[in-house]
Parts: structure tokens; sequence; C-alpha cells
């Protein structure tokens, strides 16, 4: 756990003391809070693009703070009768309940990312009435818009139902993945496909929670909770009932090499620089939301958070005054070839990416497909270089597409096609909550323009990489 | 088109005369009318389980009715560069964005059941601006939410878009599955699971809808975009673009003949049956929702629903005063049996159903199994039957699970036990939108109540049939 466990940070720091300046903190909304962290990227807030990030980035982080556990359940609460005692279990008199593959969002308390969810809840309904089964989503749904780690969430999401339904028990199983990352930035020899699986490569973890009547050891309700979602295919049997705070990429940061000023032993007091302004107003925003800084999960979640988000700040350099090294480039990697009028066709598929979202400060991420003209293969390395330098930002896909695009063309004017294929977290965790959706853009500069027979020629290439496994 | 095609329905009625007396008409609100078909069935709206169920359907029919493609979209417009004319396509100005695999519901304008969507949208962008991604969803969401035959709404998507971003074209692709009714009662040799795939046997239509410089011949764009669907394996080989307003199963019902008593000759002026009342609520809905009655696509919309509905009328017989049928059955079909102690352990899986959710007036559909305590096998068309009669009618999952194993324990006295697996469409169309989610409900009787390697052995044989494809 890096800083966090050799005594660096010490708990008995008052809250308020731990962003910055004791009277700085709290104050200003969570939208100023965001605007420093826009700037602090070297944006300017007040851009088109960005000018109402703030307001979507607190309305998802406020969303999951309002909603309330009863205000839910109690109308969905209906009478339906059970059988006599003795006779079995069914009906509002036992027999268990189970959703299934429930997909939420969360976000993840040591870093802010959001992680991915599929969430099973079961409950045996007791004093003859049970709840609108749309309600067990909802209430997990609730716990996972906050500030969570798995088991926690699992946790409270089966004591909130406990409490509001009191049925004989509850359970809950979440399946979770969560974005790998530094790597995530690197040149990943073998690509997932965002079409096949966009989890491979993710971490991930099952947890459980339980209350009540699967917690009695004469009970056989768990073996049967896990029976049901084994006919889905779902199997618990690495699931862990302890906490695994842990399993969080960004626990194994080194945190003092990243940022040397945020160590307590130079605090930002007196000496303000824009990363440790930044890390004040992500504590601010966590503050208003409710949460205790004090709580030691939260210790070294702005830092985390914003170290992640200097991975995407803005660079005033263009890539075309890189050019020197893309000339220099002389290697080859396999290349997919088409012989195709004069001019040879090639193929260069399956850069991974990962940008964020300037929209809603969440990261969109996928793979780029890039098409050209030229008299021989080049450098593999340097496409993944201009992928990188473009993906690395606030963005928004079309532009990025755009900008490869251009920075490929200054260097093989003949002609560049480009594809881009994501998958974008704000489309699933947050409003229309579209999970499965991707998105595709293309871009097409010189003979491209022209030569539909090389755009299809490109498109069938993806294609078959996409077969048979990139 | 059966009633529709023969003449009995003149298309100059005007409209508020269709539904029953001219002053009824469009008085009452969408709740009043909901209360007319919940009497028609036999219930009493009034009943705890019930009483809401008025305001949840009116809700979901009007939702899809306030919102405006404009409110949307006009906030939503960023300024984006392109390149030079000549240069290529990218960005702002030309280069293809395409959003695949949304997951929608609509509801059939033939007979008003939902049906399922998978959703693709693409547009080129001009005059230097972009959309943002999660718009294009929300816009289809709108229309979606209306009453729609597939091709209707891949147009309506299409131009609504092309209107509001003015790009340089919009294209729409739409794969839609219908569920299958009346045969969806009928029991099903080959039923498929819920867990593998619960489109198996719906009816399924593809259609597209094009706008601008996709509909250029000189363009390859509809190829590109094609190309980019089928790189999530999304084919449109078998698109039509022409309006296939027949899909709908209940277009093949000779309405006639499943109610006489709505033929033009002796409509319901004085004569006013419990159909004629509903088919008159019903039309009353539509009109209350802006609907054109006297669009020939709606003509028999009120019939066909009300056809559906009575499916589900309350019985107010008991299954065990019929409980005679079942003792004269002698036949057998192959059963899983395993011995355990001194009796032996049956089970008969995937008896396949179709119930109303009572709560949302929609279907939800799967498979029943059951486990039983027998000297030998029964006739599976007996357990058939009682599965058919508690899940036709207005229901919700607990009750039938515990319906079902109370009659099968009226005649298999040593012990039952029922799982019922099933897909809620209100869970997936309203509200949360839990796309993939599916319930599972258990009851034990007699002998299954105390032992719990019986339970475990029946849960075992289900987990093998649905991996053998049982």
């Amino acid at each position: 756990m890096g800083a966090l466990e050799d005594g660096r940070f010490d708990p008995e720091i008052p809250a308020i003391a731990i962003g910055g300046k004791g009277g700085e903190l709290g104050t200003g909304t969570i939208e100023d809070h965001v605007r420093v962290l826009l700037k602090g990227l070297g944006e300017d807030p007040e851009r088109e693009g960005l000018r109402k990030t703030p307001m979507r980035v607190a309305k998802a982080f406020r969303d999951g703070y309002r909603q309330k556990v009863k205000d839910i359940v109690q109308d969905a609460l209906f009478p339906e009768a059970g059988l006599d005692n003795g006779t079995g279990q069914a009906g509002g008199a036992g027999g268990l309940v189970v959703v299934r593959d429930i997909n939420l969002f969360s976000f993840c308390e040591s870093c802010l990312l959001p992680f991915s969810i599929q969430c099973h809840v079961g409950y045996v309904p007791s004093g003859k009435r049970v709840v609108g089964l749309s309600k067990l989503s909802r209430v997990a749904d609730i716990y996972a818009k906050r500030l969570q780690e798995p088991k926690r969430l699992a946790d409270e999401v089966c004591w909130a139902l406990q409490n509001s339904i009191n049925p004989a028990g509850v359970s809950v199983a979440l399946q979770c993945w969560h974005i790998r990352f530094p790597e995530v930035f690197k040149c990943n020899p073998n690509p997932s496909h965002p079409s096949r699986s966009t989890m491979q490569g993710w971490v991930r973890t099952t947890v459980c929670s339980s209350t009540g009547i699967f917690n009695d050891k004469n009970s056989s309700l768990w073996d049967e909770f896990h029976g049901l979602l084994k006919l889905r295919g779902i199997n618990l049997s690495d699931a862990g009932c302890s906490s695994i705070h842990s399993w969080c990429p960004s626990m194994s940061l080194d945190l003092t090499e990243c940022h040397g000023n945020i160590s307590r032993s130079n605090f930002p007091i007196g000496k303000v620089s824009s990363q440790s302004a930044m890390v004040a107003a992500v504590s601010s925003i966590l503050q208003s939301l409710g949460e205790d800084l004090s709580r030691k999960e939260l210790f070294g979640t702005p830092y985390r958070y914003v170290h992640w988000l200097m991975n995407f700040r803005r660079s005033n350099l263009d890539f075309k005054q890189t050019k020197f090294t893309i000339n220099s480039a002389h290697s080859c990697e396999k290349v997919n070839g088409y012989i195709h009028s004069k001019d040879e066709i090639h193929s260069e598929l399956n850069f991974p990416f990962c940008a964020q979202c300037e929209h809603h400060l969440l990261p969109f991420h996928g793979v780029v497909h890039i098409g050209f003209f030229h008299d021989g293969p080049i450098d593999r390395s340097a496409l993944q270089s201009i992928v990188h330098f473009y993906a690395c930002k606030l963005q928004v896909q079309e532009r990025l597409t755009r900008q490869i695009a251009e920075a490929v063309y200054s260097f093989l004017a003949k002609g560049v096609m480009v594809v881009v294929e994501a998958n974008h977290i704000c489309m699933i965790s947050r409003g229309i909550e579209k999970v499965g959706s991707s998105t595709a853009t293309m871009a097409m500069m010189g003979q491209f323009t022209t030569d539909s027979t090389a755009r299809a020629l490109v498109l069938e290439a993806i294609s078959m990489s996409t077969a048979t496994g990139g």
C-alpha cells in the first residue's frame, strides 16, 4: 500500500488538514473544484467542450449520495401469502428469490475510477410480504454510485436490503472488474479487441455478503443461492468474504516518487503547486459528498486520482514537430499488405489506447487501426507513439481520429485511413447506461478519400484481424 | 391482416367513433382506462398488488411522448475542427461516426407488446460540429418508447437526427425481436433456457434507414457503415428497407373469430360487453397519447391487445378441483431419476411459460423446473397444465412458484420443489432497464423442506439440463 503503510500519513491529522490549508477545504462547489482539475491539466475550463464538464462531473458524483433506500423500498412491499409453518417454504414465507446479472458501475474509493460490476442479489421473504424485484436492483444501484470497494459495497447493499425489507436473510454476490493502469498506456503486444472481451486484462475480484438465515450453519440456503447462480454460469468459488482493499491497481503506485511534493514533510502550506491545488480540489469534492476523509482507505485517494489525471495533461507540443523520430524508423513488424493499383496498401491494426472523455472526465479506451499507402512497411512503434500522444489528453473520439490521421499523413502523404473503436465509460456508467455499446469513428486523407476499394480493403483487414484474434 | 383487409372497418369513420359511443372516448385518464382493463380481466383494481399498476402503466406510456428531441440535442452540439475541403474527411467535416449495439425496447403498434432492439446509429458530421455520442442513443430512445413498427422507428430516428444535428447524413440499422404468441403458451418441445438465448423462437427482423450522403449512389458510406458494424459481428445482409408492418405475430390472428362482438355491424353502441369496454379503454389510451386512431396500422390494435390480455383473465377455478385429470395420467416422458434414501427423486424440467406481471402489465417468461418424491414417473403434460394454469394470469413470480408447488403437492404429497427462472420485460424495458438480468425463485414442500441433499440433487439436474441443451 506504499505511502499509506509506512506511517508517512498520520491518521490523527484532522480531515480538514489533508487537502491543503485549513480554511480552504470545503469552500466552493464541486463544480469549482472540477474547474481546478481542468486548469491543472493545462486546459481552459471555458472552452466549448469543457464548459459543462464541471456540471456533468458534479451531477454524477452527487447523484449517488442523494437517493435514500427507504424512499425506494417502502412503496414496493407487497403482501404475499406464504405457506403454513412446517408445510414448506414459498412465497411470502420463505422460498429463495434471486435476481441475477444486474449490470452496475461503481467508483473505486482508492482512485476514483469507475469499476464494472455484475451483481447478484438473493433474499428469503418473511412476514408474508415480498419486495418488487426491480427494487433489489435499485438499492444496489444507490450504493454502487458512491465511492466503494467491492466488499464494502456488497456489505452495504446487503444490510440496506435487510433493514428495509426485513426478510429472513439477504445474500449479495458481486463480480467486479477494475481497469488496469498505468499498464493501459503501454503498448500491449496482444491487445484485446473491444468486440470480444473488453474486460480482458482488467483486475477481477468476486465478493459476497450475507445476513440472517444465509449465515445459519444449519441452513443450506447459501448453497442454493450459489446453485441458482450456477444455472447462469456464474461461479462464486473464487469469492472472498474478507476485505480486498488492495485490489485497486493504483495501490501499487509509489506516490512519493510520482509526486515528491505531496509527502507530508513538504505538504503545500505556503508552496501551492498546480498539482497540490488539484489534490486539495479532489479532497474538497470528497468532503462535499459527505465522505469521511479521515477514513484510512481515502487517505491516498486524491493523490492517486490526480496521478491518473496527470496522464492526460495537455501538451503544447504538436506531434508534427517530433516528426524526425518517425522518419528514422526502419524496423518492421508483420504487416497485412495488399497490392492495389500502383501503390501498396498497408494496415497496422489494434493499437491499444486509453483517453479521457473531456465531457465527463471518464476514460474511453479501445483500439486504433491505421491503413496507409506506402512503398514498404514502417515502424509500428512510431505509429503507437502517435496514438499514445493524441490519446493521452482530454479528448473526444472524433478529434482523436482526425489528429492521428493528420499526424500520420504528415509523413505518409499518399494516403491514410484511421479507424478508432472504443468503449466509453460515460456511455455505460452514467445517464443512459447503455452497457455493451461501442463507438467506431473513421478518418480518411489523401488517396483514401477517393478510393472506396482501398477503404473496403482496410475494413476487411480489420475484420479479419478481429476474427482471428488480432 | 385479417379483419383489416376485408373492408369491415371504414377508414372514413372519425377516430372518435372507433372505441365506443362518441362521447366516451378520450374522457378519463389513462389510469382510469387501465382500471377498466384490470376489471375486464376479472381483477379488483383496488387490491394491494394492483393499486399502483394503472399509475405505472400510464407513466410508461406517457414517458415516450413527453420528451422532445431538440431539448436533448441542442445543448450537446460541440464545435470540432474538420479537414480542409479536398484533403480528406475527418472530425467535424466528414468522417463516419457510428455507435453500435445500443439496447432499446419499443412498443409494437399492432399489439402494444414490447419488442427488443439492438440499435446502430451512424452519421457524418458537417459544419464543424459534432454531437455528444450519448445523444444518438437518447434520441433513438425517445422514439422507441412510442408505439412503433421497426421501419417507422428507423425512419423517425433517422429524420430526427438529421433535422436536429444537420449533418451530411444519418444511417440507422435496427435488429428487432418480437415475442411470438399465442405460440408462447403452447408446450414447446425444445424450450430455450433463459440463460442461453432468450430470443430463440422470437420473430426477428432487421431494418435500415438513411438520409443525405448515405443515399448518394456515388458514395460508399453505406458500405463503410456496414463494414464498421461487421467488426462487431453485425450483419445487415437480411435488412429490408421497405415496410414490414406484418412482422407482428398478432397480425395473423383472426379477430372476428376471437371476438365476434367487435366486428363493425354489432359494434358496442348500446350493448357494452366487458371486452368491448376494454377495447374502448385501449382506444382511449391511444388517443390520450396523441396517436391518430384513423391511421390504418392502429385500427386493429385495441382488439389485438385485448385479445392478448384475455389470455391472462383471472379464473375462479382452483386447480385442486381439476385434480382428477392429473390422477388419470399414465404416460411418461424421459425423467432424470435419482435414488435417494427410501424414495425416488424425479425432476421434470424446462416447462415454458409466459405470465403477465401484475405490477406493470408486461409479460414475464421463462421456464419452470419441478422436482418431486414419487414411486414412479408421472405424466409430463399434467405438470405442464399446472404451469399453464397458474402462469396465465396477472402474477408475480414468487406467487406463481408457490402456487405451482402447492398444486403439485396436492397429489405428490411426499415432497415437491419448484424452481422458476424468468426474464421480466418490466425489468428490462422500464425504469431501471437492466438488460440481461433474470430472476430465479424457489419453493419447497414436504420432504424437500428438510432434505438439503434432495434440493441439491434437483439443482444439479437443472444445471445439467442447461449444460446439455435440455
